[in-house]
Order: C-alpha cells, then sequence, then structure tokens
C-alpha cells in the first residue's frame, strides 16, 4: 500500500484541488465506506447527497459539491479515480515463478523474454508467445498458438490449436478459446460434426471472463476486437466477430456468425440470434433478446428486443394484460347493448 | 452400502413405523423406482397416488397413506429421507492420497492435520488451510487465501489470491471464486481495467457449483453468507452480498453491488441488475428479470419481475394479444358506426 | 491440406458435376469469402444471388443454379460439404503423446491400446478406459468411471466417480460431468445436502460443449442420449433425461427430472423447468421458458413458452401494448358518452 498526499494525486489526475491538499491518503474506497485517509469518488449525481454523509478524507468530483471531504475535481471522476486505485494499490503481482520445471513445455515452443510459467502449465509445439506473459497453473496453449506481449492466463484457461492472442490480452480462470464451433451436419437424423477450421483471434487488451466459451470459427475466424472485455459465463458462437471496445457483460450469449460493430454494450444474460450484424454503438439491455439487424447507436431492450425508449413501458405494461382483458370484455358487452338499442 | 431395517431407519430419523418394522432395507430410491429392499418418500402429496403403486419396501411419509409398503411417518419426511440417504449411502468418499508429492506447495503454506491434496495442486504463499480439507487434483489456490476446516475442492476449481473461506464449505469442479470483478473506467472510448481489490468470502457451509464465477470485490468484498448453495454455471458480480441460507439455482446471474437478504430462492436463469438491495426471504422465479428493490417476502416472476400471484395470469396472456389487438381494432369500428348514427 | 478435383469430391459426396470436373481444390470456405481453389456450399436456397457473385472455384448445391462456379449437385449439400470438409482438412490431429509420465493414473486403472494420456491428467482408481481414447491435459477422472472407444477429453475437462461414458465420446474443456445435483432437504431454515448417488450416463456420440455442467442424479441417473449434442456453458439437473440425437445450444439449462424425447433442439439461453415431460422431435426457440409438458413435434417460443407459430406475432405485439392502453381508454370514454346519449 502506498501513501500519497491528495496534492500528489491530483497532480497524478490532472484534477484541481479544494480543500487541504496535505491529507495524506493510504487506500480507495467507496462512497459509504469511505473513512480518514480513504479516497473515494462521486460520478453519478445522483448520489451527490451521500458525498455530504461521507466519512471520506478526499473525494474526486466532476464539479465542487457540499462536503467536509477534501474534493480534487477532475474532469471524468471515475476514470480519476480508475488511475488513483492503479497508483494507491497496483494490478495483483503474480508470483515470481520463472519457467517452472513442472511446466510441460514443447521443445518448439518460443518464450519471449520475461515471459514466466506456472506448474502444470501445458504449451504445445510451435507455440510462439511474446515478452512478459505469466501463464498460472494448470493452463493449456494448444499447438501453433500465437501470443502477443504482457499477456495474463488465469488457472485453468484453456487456449486451443492456432488461436491468436494479441499484446496485453487477459484470459480469466476456467474460460475456454478456440473449442469447436457447434457445428453440425444433420443427415438421416444423425448430427455429423464439421472440422472447425477457422480460429478465434483476440486482439490486443482484450479481456475474457471467468468459465467463457468462445468457440472457433467452422471455416472463418472469431474475432474478439481490440479492447473488447468480455465477462463470466460469456458465450460466443463460432465465426462472431465482436467490434472493438466493446463490453459483454456477464453470461450474454451470442450465436455464430453475428457481426457486432465497436462500443457496443450488452448488458447481462442478454443474447442475440445467429447470422445478424448490430451497428456500432448499440446498447442492449440485460435479457435482451436480439433476433433482428440493429441500426448504429440503437438501444433495445426487452425479448424480443425492441427500441429502448419503448421498451420500459412496453413491457411493463404486461402486468396489467388481465386488467386490459377484462376492459375489453366490459366493453364489448357494452357495445353490444348500445346497438341493441340503436336497433331498435 | 449399508443393511439397516425400518425400525433403525425409524429411530435414526425420529419417525414412527406403520407396519413390519423388521423389514430390510439396503438402498434409497425414486416413489416410481424403488423396488424390494428400497426405501423411498412422499412429500409432495401430488404424488399420493404413486405410493400405492410403488414396489418399495418402504416409504417416508408426512402422514400414513393407503400403500402396501411399510411407511416411517415422521414430521419432515424429505429431511428424514436425506438422513436415511445419508446413513445407507453416505457422501462421497475421497480417495485417500495424503499430500501429493505432484503437488505445488508454497513453503510458506500451511496445511492443518488430516487435510489431503492431490497431484497438481498448486498452493501459493502464506495460504492457511484448516483441518481435513480436500484438494481434488488441478485445483489452484492463490497468495494469501484463508480456508477454514472440512473444505472439498473439486477438480480445478480456481480460489484467487486473498479469498477467504469458511468450515465445510464445498467449490465443485472448474468453479472460478474471486476472479477480477467485471469493473473498468471507459474514457475516451477505451475501456480501462480498474484493479479489483475487494475479495470473495465465503461464509461456513457454502457451496459452490460447476463452472460459476464468482467475482471478488471492486472495493469491498463480495460475500456468499452461511449455508448459502449456489448452482452450476451461476454468475455473481463484484460486491453483491449473498445473505444466509440462500438457494440461486443453476445459470442465475447476480449483477455487481446486489444485496440479498437471507433466505432467498432465486429460480433457474433469473437475472437481477446491479446496485439493488432484495429483501429476506424472497422468492423469484426462473428466468426473471428483477430490475427494482423487493421487499422482505416477496415472490416474484417475470421478466421485468412482477409480483409472482398476478404474473403467472398476466404472462400467459401474451399469448392472446393478437386477439386482443383484433378485438379492440372491431371495437373501434363498431363505437365509430354508433357514434354515426348518434351524429345522424 | 489436401488437394482434390471436383470430380475426386463429387465421388466422395456421391454427387454429379455441372462444370470442369477437373477443377482441382484445396480448400473449404464460405460463400462469401471463397476464392480460387475453394469450395463452398447452398443449402438455404435465401442465399442462391450469392452463389451467382461467389468467386468459389466450386459449390455445393441441391439443384444447379446459375453460377460460374463449378456445380456437385448432391442430394444434401450441407452434409457433403461436410464429408468434403473431413476430406480435404481433416479433424483436428492430437499430438502424439502416449501416455505421460506427467500424468497420475491409478495403478488399478486400465487402458486400452492406442488411448493417449497427456500430462497433469489424473485417472482414478478402477477406471476402464477403452481403445484409442485421447487425453488433454489436466483432465481429471474419477474412481470407477467406464469409457469407452475413441473418446477425446479436452484440457481439464471433470468426470466424476463412477459415470458411463459410451464411445466417441467428445468433452470440451473445462466442462464438468457428475457433480453433485443441486439437492438439499431444507429444514429449519438449513439446506442439508443430499448425497448424489445417481450418476451420469453418456451413450455413445455425444459432444459436451465447453464450460457445461452435467449433473449427477441424485437417485437415478442423468442420462444423455446416443449421438446428442450439448453447446457451451449449457446446464443439465439431477436426473434429466435427454434422448438421444438431441441438440442443445449453448447457454441452454434443463432442470432436474426432465424427461426429454429424441431429436429436439433447443436453442440459445431456453431453459426448462424440473420434472416435465417433452416430446420427440420437439423445436424450443432461443429463450424459451418451457414450463408445461410438451407433444412430439411441437414447437415452442417465448417465456413463458406458447405454440411456435403464435408466438412470434403475439410476442412482438408487447410493444405496442401502450398504444393498445390507450385505445381501451378512448374506447371507454366514448362508449361512455354514447352511453350518456342514449340515457337522456
Amino acid at each position: 500500500m502506498q501513501m500519497k498526499t491528495v496534492k500528489e494525486l491530483a497532480d497524478h489526475v490532472g484534477g484541481r484541488v479544494v480543500g487541504d491538499a496535505a491529507v495524506a491518503i493510504t487506500a480507495a474506497s467507496t462512497l459509504d465506506k469511505a473513512g480518514p485517509g480513504q479516497i473515494t469518488f462521486l460520478s453519478n449525481p445522483k448520489y451527490a447527497s451521500r458525498v455530504e454523509a461521507t466519512q471520506a478524507a478526499a473525494v474526486l468530483v466532476a464539479t465542487p459539491v457540499k462536503t467536509s471531504a477534501v474534493q480534487i475535481v477532475a474532469e471524468d471522476p471515475y476514470y480519476a479515480f480508475m488511475q488513483v486505485v492503479v497508483l494507491l494499490h497496483g494490478h495483483r503481482e503474480h508470483p515470481a515463478v520463472g519457467v517452472s520445471a513442472k511446466a510441460e513445455i514443447a521443445a518448439s515452443a518460443r518464450l519471449g523474454e520475461g515471459t514466466q510459467v506456472g506448474a502444470f502449465v501445458s504449451i504445445g509445439e510451435n507455440v510462439v508467445v511474446g515478452a512478459n506473459c505469466y501463464f498460472y497453473p494448470g493452463v493449456f496453449v494448444g499447438p501453433n498458438v500465437e501470443i502477443g506481449d504482457g499477456c495474463i492466463f488465469y488457472p485453468n484457461a484453456a487456449i486451443y490449436d492456432g488461436c491468436r492472442i494479441g499484446d496485453r490480452v487477459i484470459v480469466q480462470s476456467n474460460a475456454s478459446v478456440g473449442q469447436d464451433g457447434f457445428g453440425f451436419a444433420t443427415h438421416k437424423g444423425e448430427h455429423h460434426k464439421i472440422p472447425q477450421i477457422g480460429r478465434v483471434v483476440l486482439e490486443d487488451d482484450v479481456e475474457i471472463g471467468a468459465g467463457s466459451a468462445i468457440e472457433r470459427g467452422t471455416l472463418d475466424d472469431t474475432v474478439i476486437g481490440k479492447g473488447s472485455k468480455i465477462g463470466d459465463a460469456v458465450a460466443v458462437g463460432h465465426g462472431a466477430k465482436i467490434g472493438p471496445h466493446c463490453l459483454l457483460v456477464p453470461q450474454v450469449g451470442i450465436a455464430g456468425s453475428v457481426i457486432l460493430g465497436h462500443h457496443c454494450v450488452l448488458g447481462g444474460q442478454a443474447g442475440v440470434v445467429g447470422h445478424i450484424r448490430i451497428g456500432n454503438m448499440v446498447r442492449i439491455a440485460a435479457q435482451a433478446g436480439v433476433i433482428n439487424d440493429v441500426p448504429d447507436g440503437a438501444m433495445l431492450a426487452g425479448a424480443p428486443a425492441v427500441d429502448g425508449s419503448k421498451a420500459k413501458r412496453a413491457y411493463s405494461l404486461i402486468e396489467y394484460l388481465p386488467e386490459m382483458k377484462k376492459k375489453i370484455k366490459a366493453l364489448e358487452r357494452k357495445v353490444e347493448k348500445l346497438g341493441d338499442r340503436d336497433a331498435t
């Protein structure tokens, strides 16, 4: 743990201090739990009242608010907070293991400088790994995989043969990358496996969550674009192309051959059917079911997914269907009566 | 396999025998499949007629029913059945392996008496493990983890650094505990990883299902309360607090910072959005989507989730929407006609 | 990579050539990406226009179409394409490892001829494995498991004690087979684990996807029928019986004791509640929620699932609920007015 003054933190994030810049900070915490020596942040104005009550020594804000804490005013307080957390706490330090004698590394595999390999790791023939990568115990890397610099593979992650992995990629524990796509030719009632000759390509700065499963392509590659982050227990189908800088929250499912643009965000458990094209900067709500092409910038919710601005109101009316049904029946009776009178 | 008389079983569960208490029982089975020498149970009165037809030698019931089987009358027949299954069949016996020479155990790790460690297990620096734990092959335990007594870790489970695990905790195969929360600060279109400095705390008697993924907290801990049972392929987000004695059925998704009370039950594939508070003894149906705070004792269903007593009827009416639309159109025509006549 | 003439390929699949049968083919590809030396296929008439534009050297079709490519006319072009991909590219070749000295194999385990075992694999007491199986690194096989011939277990798959696995079964990475069913007897607010004494039976030609979790049965076996293919991140509950030749697409959830017939297809993220019976040749759409028994041949969609022919129209009307509500209100006003006039 580091100790920094508010001034040092403000300088680090390019912010302006309101209050005593000499206050010492040793840790980051939440608005509700931060106490003396701790810094927190306000990015959602909704929580402004909680800043007034915070016990934190310092708070990162976009504009000064009423609070007894010292304030660091920064343009993007959440981004500034990230920088502060990195400075005070750092990212996880990996145990220094060198290249473990208990790993199984093929003679033809090449490991870059500074790359460390834990016990019980398997690295196959013709694998090429860049510099400063880290392999936790139990990781499997199949033959002919290429990996860039600065990647981290957490315990028991499996990377199948031939996949391509860029720089600074992170694969969390028990994730699978490059397993066979779910592709079968059904003939006379039996499902025949189609060799999956595509690969998985994880571009630079991608992260794959724990237990997630990224299928290799049947004929062409499955691609996760630069900087995209995939949560836990996500399934991506064969040949899907996820554009750069997307966020796929845990348990999302993307079927085969989907094309997703850049900067899309998919909420938890959302699903996308196969062979559709989703534009750029699309936002899809949790549990949504997307079944048609989606234009750039759209916001969708519901299953089936509809325009997000309508969806909330529309789906919330499902609850009132029994009432609506009753009203329609009552109207039918009244109208019939009125018609009868008219007819007399 | 054990052999017990009906009398011995009745004594074991505190029940009363109706019929021949000397009948010998060697196994437990289902109502439909149980035969001679076997015991079954009736806990749902809906299946009473099947007891009449059962070929079982004995049956556990809450009140005597019409059947040729010997009956053991017990207050809670399903609980009594559990006791009988434990007595007759026992829990899984783990192969005696001692501490395998093929495990990788850090010099500073401490293992309690009777703890066994299988091959290819990694236990990191400063890990403290209590007595009588069992580590199946391929399990990973990161540095500074603390584990209580009597825990079982099944093959290839991964426990990240610093997590806290109570007594009698079970983690099934390929589960991940303590991987990084899905936390990024998005700045100028790029997602920057926020160090996740919280931990995961699994309290006593927790079970985590196969392939499940429990994220560590960003700033404070993710907690699974005492006695809570998590099914397979469940995802729990960073900083969520699951109260004691909850049941989260397979494929449930809990987003970050959710607070769940005690004795809640979530059905399969149900999802809970982030930052909401769910009371105690809440029941949430399968596939429900919970998007707002929920009071104690509520029962919810549907996506979006509504009161469970209304949900079934309301959601079942979706099927009739085309008909309702037609009726509204017909009413509009008739009313217009009536208006025209009126106007003449 | 192989080189074959169109004639050789046509002979291999029993097809008829339209065009130059001497053209050389070295690879299979998609309609859009195939180029010189490559073969593609047309199975969905919807894409016929793309065949006209294809740069492929050859194309497999059901009936001749307008195209500059050489055509192979075959009864089932997708099945023929599968045969061609196998011929040209083959299935994955596994590294020759023999039986690794770094595996942990119990003295009482028996391995058939040609079976290979990678590093860090654990095979328990009394396991019987047939001929020509392949175990990738990190696989766990518990005591008393029986495995047939020609099976493949990918990295870190876990097979619990006592399971039965047929011939030519494939288990992808990080999948769990035979972990404890989610079965607890709740008594006085605490959940007591019921020993799960059933097994998992995977019949011949089954495939289990990456990260999937197949629970063992509480009292009787969980069964995946011959030729059924299970996608990634699928959860199958204790005691479920999946019939032969089913397809369960990624993230499907099947609760305990469900009985599924043969040749059923379940779309991604579909869920089935416990203890129901689904007939043969049933098709269930993605994200559907099945809560009742389903007859043979049915097609269902929606949550709750309804007849598929109605579901699309019905669910698409949810979007118009606000409008319908408005119309009902307007009708009520008009009818009231008409009633008032009538009354005067």
